[in-house]
């Protein structure tokens, strides 16, 4: 259910409505927009009847939720979702790109790697700090010491980091050490981790598991936001299909469908879905013209080196072309007329 | 094998090549190129040993060919296939968009949609005169008498005809009134049609069978271009996969791939993958930034009285914005410097 | 839309049925039935009016049928299709098994493996005399040639001969020479082949589409039956899935889902799905205990020299021991009670 | 590396084994055999030279094992892994069934469920505590309450419990009152819970990932292992593909795959794959024919109030009859002789 308010509706109004919903035995969320504010509902079991809340003072609508997310949907907030981070916006029609070296292997790599995407115009620098690997005999991650790096480039570059956490502990120093708290594709359905980082006090980057439905992945996005942290950018990375050409198969067409059901922010990551260094410029320049908010990008200064995932790095020279294309034609695409929703 | 010949070779060395891949009971398939002449051998079923050719006259190199297709390999063939099709090419770096509705229905339909997709810049007409539909109870198209109609519309406003042949019976028709012969997804692997489309006189528009790889789709193609006919357009319309927000799940990773593997040109229909008319434009973008060499889209002008698959078929403004949009993010990929292959 | 026919009703009442279905220009289909006979109507864009046939003598009941399919679905025929084939019932509650080699390689192999299989209690022989091939380069079969060696395997040993037909020339020769006509899963959406099938005096064996739905091989399965053959063997053979421990993803749960919607017997091939003999025993069995009414296996005297699949040939001992198997189960899943329907 | 000890060989000799393999800095797991004992070598990322353990006293041979899982292969262990619960053995020979409730609802329910289960044949109860649910909305179990019902359930008729853990704190508590912990398919590569798992003192039951490979399920079985825990039992219950006629499509070839590839018992969950109470029977059937260890089944007695997943749960009669027919098909399906490796 959600509960739209009258424009000229008082603070008052407003929390009779939000006491009224929680006498009932539920939960509001009051979602504030440009025009008017609403108070979502969850926790419901059953459909509400919308005549119990608009006979309150205030009230405009109640407007019965039928998809199985509500915080998450379009239905409960028409404006976009925008974040702010590093004093530029995600979501706000700008085109916004993380880049960075798939695993932080030491302090002189991540620095240079920080150094090269700042200067080649990227927004945001990623690195992985904790590596969920299919194999517990695989490398897995210089953990706390390697936040510790991305911290200081950042404090080097001023670029805000975005790193993955794998479980609760780490999340706690993640969400410490990071600006962005990346849930790789592993851990969509990890409703432990997803409710720790609902009450994270940063933005959650959440990305789509290889199975994922649009609805899995909007209901995990509403796991983050149902415990209070409304700060949800969704990542399509690719899933598994038979196909295999590519490690996953990008599922792009999700971008405009997730664009359309909600009002999160939609990213794509070329690197990881493609496997292949020559794939994912192009997969790049295509989730750009999808309509995505941004991307995210694996650059490595020495990518032949690299510990996990090396041939999947762009080198230096083809990142630096690449950023200056991609925002190319995110203008040209921004220039669309077609609704979005 | 692939026997390359020296730059300087002569027509009688070519011949002598050539009779010697014949004696040995197998077939010799000439590759003219800019630069040099190549001459691909088929129907070996062990590998061949290079030394036989390499001390003929006028050979440079021959090498040997893992991949199990040859003819619509990279190996045989690094140039790009161009195709010139009313006036202009196709594979050549423009561009190629064809455009129309998915069914012809009557004259007057025909005509207003050529009209409407020539005046926004199309590049060629398409059309189902014969439909392949899952269920023998629905409609199945108008048959000759939507072949006319095409053929009309051509007069009409000069643009060429793409439309579909569903067996050999109809493909004598279509190679008779139309441009290019479209083979569906659904014969992708219909091996007597492909023979039969191999040794028509007309381009072959290939679809990828919906659960058809990469090398499925190449050796599909090398069917027809084993019986003389080396014009084939290869073209993603989605793959089956879990996924349920898009009919099918557009996999335009495969277009820097088959570029990667094969010479001929990359088409993307996004108006059969999505289903959903809002969802065409942002896939037909992607598709163009992913390096595509051309779109397939349906256009109607009232598609809310089509016979089939109406709710894809994009309005007429719709279609007249997009093909501005495909042609400016083309100039930007176009300038890529990565390698393509 | 389905006219169930009164319990006492004339051939009177029942051809003025049929011509009045024809007079709207639709299509009637008879329907024998062991209790009551029932008229099927087919070529009906939208609905039909029920009291257009409840006025009528004789007319039990009319009623409209939502599914897609008509004449493969249960509403049209509630009883199990049964079909003879040298002396024993297909689909009558008797496991019916299919054995033999992939491809027919030369008399002696056919006649050996004709009588291997034979001895060991195989219902039919098996044995492809044209391949479908996904290259061109490969191996086709024997063809004309081929289907004469089965047929004096047949003379030899009684045994009926079911093989594949891969175009309308070929299914010609195969309806004049074999038993029962097989279309391969590339073929399954071949609609000019099942209208050609449909018109064929053989049974018709047809295979799963390595993407079809349920949906999509009951509509293939209607192609068939809409020209008037209506013994039509729908057989399981694996989709392509992301899983690549098997070369095709056995979908057994179909069986029952195909017996729950349809009158038509339901066979399943393990040896094409799994591509390895030793995962083929296990997997027959599986079938048999979902319920199948019969398997189609590959057998062979020496794998290690078959021209195609050889990985996939049971050995003889193994075959012979399965089959034993085989029977064993089939008779403890005959016990069930569990309605099918 | 498989280092495996000669027949004679002392407890010296393996303890010299042992602290020859922590020197280098890697991992020693003894690996008692009915005829010798083996020593798996884990933590080396590069592969390790046979040479330096075939030197010492005792050791027969050093086998580079080159699959990316050890402990769980059948190089590292040629016998099937057996686990004593509740007085029978799972893996050895004998089928065990599984069988409850979906979730725990209250206490009568779970009573009625265990008593009507054992007295039909069950070997165990399954029933759930904690239930991962896609939304945040649905309900999520009784958690502490229901394992203390099932606790007690236990005690009234002596069935062990396997009950499902979706966090660290939950398998604390599952870890105190039930006999198994079941780790569900969206956690299958949730690394922090699959390390605290090998470090319980339990059985783990270990469902497949909706989209994992062969592959890594047994990584995931790794993860457990790794970590000193190695009574792992892995569940196949269906993975994510396009096809819809079932609710996931249940990959029964998985199980004679990791019959070969893994010394680890195979069970299939045949409820939650298909989700119709129709099709649990038949597939639970194919399970058992092929090769499966064990079934688990969800019964209900009053399925139609089922908090959750009422449709999938077998009604009380078809229990009792599918249990006899499991058992005699597993008999049959016993003696077969193909090599299970």
């Amino acid at each position: 259910m959600l509960i739209v308010m009258k424009k000229g509706s008082t603070g008052e109004d407003l929390a009779r409505v939000v006491r009224s919903v929680e006498d009932l035995g539920f939960r509001a969320h009051v979602i504030p927009g440009a025009e008017r504010t609403a108070v979502g509902v969850t926790g419901n079991a059953a459909p509400l009847d919308p005549g119990v809340f608009e006979g309150l003072p205030g009230v405009a609508q109640a407007i019965p939720v039928s998809r199985p997310w509500k915080l998450a949907g379009r239905e409960f907030r028409p404006e976009d979702t925008r974040i702010r981070l590093g004093g530029r916006t995600i979501g706000g029609g700008d085109l916004f790109v993380i880049a960075g070296p798939c695993a932080v292997e030491n302090e002189e790599q991540v620095l240079s790697v920080a150094q090269l995407v700042r200067a080649a115009g990227a927004d945001a620098l990623r690195g992985g700090a904790y590596k969920p690997r299919s194999s517990p005999h695989s490398f897995q991650g210089l953990g706390r010491e390697g936040l510790e790096m991305l911290a200081r480039a950042r404090e080097a570059t001023g670029l805000p980091i975005v790193t993955e956490a794998v479980d609760e502990d780490s999340l706690d120093l993640v969400e410490r050490h990071a600006d962005v708290i990346q849930i790789g594709a592993r851990n969509m359905q990890n409703y432990a981790l997803l409710r720790r980082a609902g009450r994270a006090k940063k933005p959650i980057f959440l990305k789509r598991g290889m199975s994922a439905t649009l609805e899995d992945l909007l209901l995990s996005a509403e796991y983050v936001m149902n415990e209070g942290n409304s700060d949800v950018i969704l990542c399509e990375r690719g899933i598994r299909t038979f196909s295999r050409h590519s490690r996953y198969t990008l599922d792009l067409s999700i971008v405009p469908a997730l664009r359309d059901a909600s009002h999160l922010p939609v990213f794509v990551d070329p690197s990881h879905a493609t496997g292949l260094r020559d794939r994912v410029a192009p997969m790049a320049r295509a989730a750009v013209a999808a309509g995505a908010d941004g991307v995210m990008l694996e650059v490595h200064t020495a990518p032949e080196h690299a510990l996990s995932d090396g041939r999947q790095a762009l080198l230096p020279a083809a990142f630096r072309e690449l950023i200056v294309q991609l925002r190319e034609l995110a203008v040209i695409v921004a220039r669309r007329t077609e609704a979005v929703r």
